[in-house]
């Protein structure tokens, strides 16, 4: 699980992509001295590394209960490994590797970055009873090197973030298929696409805005909305919004493919820095927020697909848990066209709301982060030609 | 709202309650500086507080709309304010002094730390015509003094994190009662008490647990169950959850008053460090963790109660944001007396559920961070006289 340090930092947070070859796998601070002064720390915790922990509990645990993820991977790895080698890219407790290994692989060197997941991958290993397939190698992947008849047939890795390449995975992927990998090395997953819509939802839209005077003892608030935050993405989970929850939130859009990629193969400046779609209103309204979702597929298609649209996780067993792990990107949608052009900074000019009406077209511009394409923004305005 | 930078940092996190002073009010990161490289800073946004955007597009907003928090403050100073003098700590955006002033106060002093929220202040008050009634003072309301003459008959603040002092209210109301309020002053909240209560929820114990076999292809993945964080405190909002929606929360106790607090009286040292109570299981059962809420109540009483207790949110029209601003704290519990004694740390032994009977009498020890008394921490056991 520690290639994945990215996941959950939206863009605001500075990289850290670029840095891995500069961190040492076995510096951590341990469990204890993160308690405050006068609180237990339980022998059971003693000592163990205090970032693997918050991850863990914070993440790690809701992803392994989400069958429909885990079924992905079983029925992809079910078609491939048979007597092939394998390699997992940042394997956590070991999960894909265990599976690999019961379904025939004939090796599977599990990759890892946290000592203390190594460990542990270890002990789930021999209890059950694979510990003689699988290797776990505690180290960033990019530093592990293979000669060539070592090289793996299959390249697998979860390491998707709540947006398709937040965590790096198409980084990873590539290097890994290089160096890791023979060249014709399939890759699970073999493609992910990333999806963003527009949405109205007054509640998701008053979470991020001051009440109106006639909600607030008649006082005018306005001036505050002047942070209101309309270039960042955030993520439903650190925010603590399930969209599929909110009973009032209402598609503006189609979902809008922004951008493939192919696992392994797709290097960052194979995807444009920016780039515009034109976008038909669904509905009139206001159109409050642009939500990211993405879907990632397994080799040769025609299986399940992993999707985090909130539509696809309504009302399954497997829900809650994807959206306790992955959930959804929103940034919220102003008007900037629109907005005052003489406005001093002191007047503190407020965000002008989008206003569509049905059918209207628009254009949705997207910018990716450079030159890693970890972190998304949009930038919604109305289409010239009208 | 710069008195809150404790606001959503469990006992986890360092204390900085006792670095305010060395605070530079006005040192802070501009928000584009935050941006990943290749995105766009709308020129709304760019050279403000990133630190203070992020908070208020967090949980300050969401605090606004909570319609039955700004009622119970708009109760409490229409009983108290008329021809009196008051200070504001933590004034944010201006609300609470909004209240006073327009409920006929002398005067208000609006003591506020980030420079961003008093220049919006002044401008909410430009706004409502309140200017010449309220003066807004840029500072840690620690490093503000004021003449005997000048000290406010009415302290008001709304310092409450999601732990009744995890926001250290009770430091910094006690420190303004003395120095900028009259001998006889009143504050608004007057007092608070701590609850705990035991629950059983298997969906809330998934989220931290490794699934069982059964529910993932046969795989006994339960070494990842040594990392389990049954020591420390988790906040709902910062993991994504609301207690009120899920639907197999069994309440395992009844609700525990822990502590109160006098607010601008009690200091730290007037609470414990450590408390143990008596509990009686409601249900057979496991339980899970214990749960934290708060109530706070007026001056004088009698009017209404401001509380956490997602019994209190659920159903409610702002219920959804005060689970966005303040949420519950949320602590795993395991049978410590019932793990193995003589594991070694190498064979990760799991944490024991907590299994109770109908009637069961148990023991629920309480400790207090030291010396702020910010963070609370449990440790659950059988009552030995059993």
């Amino acid at each position: 699980m520690r290639v994945r340090p990215f996941r959950r930092v939206p863009q605001h947070k500075g990289s850290r992509a670029w840095k891995w070859h500069q961190q040492e796998s076995d510096e951590f601070e341990p469990f204890e001295s993160r308690l405050r002064k006068g609180l237990w720390c339980p022998p059971r915790l003693r000592g163990r590394d205090a970032s693997v922990i918050e991850e863990v509990n914070d993440w790690y645990f809701a992803m392994l209960h989400d069958r429909q993820r885990n079924d992905f991977y079983w029925s992809a790895l079910g078609r491939l490994v048979k007597g092939k080698r394998v390699v997992d890219i940042g394997a956590g407790c070991g999960l894909l590797s265990l599976m690999a290994a019961r379904l025939g692989a004939e090796s599977v060197l599990a990759v890892e970055a946290s000592r203390e997941m190594c460990t542990l991958a270890r002990l789930n290993l021999q209890r059950n009873g694979l510990a003689d397939t699988v290797r776990v190698v505690n180290s960033w992947s990019c530093d592990v090197a293979l000669p060539p008849q070592e090289r793996a047939d299959v390249v697998v890795s979860e390491t998707l973030g709540t947006l398709l390449l937040g965590e790096c995975a198409h980084l990873h992927l590539s290097d890994a298929r290089k160096r890791l990998a023979k060249p014709d090395a399939v890759v699970v997953p073999a493609c992910g696409t990333q999806f963003a819509r527009l949405v109205m939802s007054p509640s998701l839209a008053s979470l991020s805005a001051a009440p109106p005077p006639e909600a607030c003892h008649g006082f005018d608030l306005s001036a505050t909305n002047a942070l209101q935050d309309t270039a960042g993405l955030y993520f439903t989970k650190d925010r603590g919004v399930r969209l599929s929850s909110l009973t009032d939130l209402t598609a503006m859009s189609q979902s809008i493919p922004l951008f493939s990629a192919e696992f392994g193969v797709t290097e960052p400046h194979d995807i444009p820095r920016s780039m515009t779609f034109q976008v038909e209103a669904k509905h009139s309204g206001v159109v409050h927020a642009v939500v990211t979702t993405w879907e990632a597929e397994a080799p040769g298609g025609g299986g399940p697909v992993l999707s985090t649209d909130y539509e696809s996780t309504r009302g399954q067993p497997w829900g809650f848990f994807r959206d306790m792990q992955w959930g959804q990107g929103i940034q919220l949608v102003e008007d900037f066209d629109a907005a005052p052009r003489l406005a001093s900074r002191g007047a503190a000019p407020p965000p002008v709301p989008f206003q569509v009406v049905e059918g209207e077209r628009l254009a949705l511009t997207v910018r990716l982060s450079h030159p890693d394409r970890m972190s998304i923004q949009f930038r919604l305005q109305r289409a010239r030609d009208q």
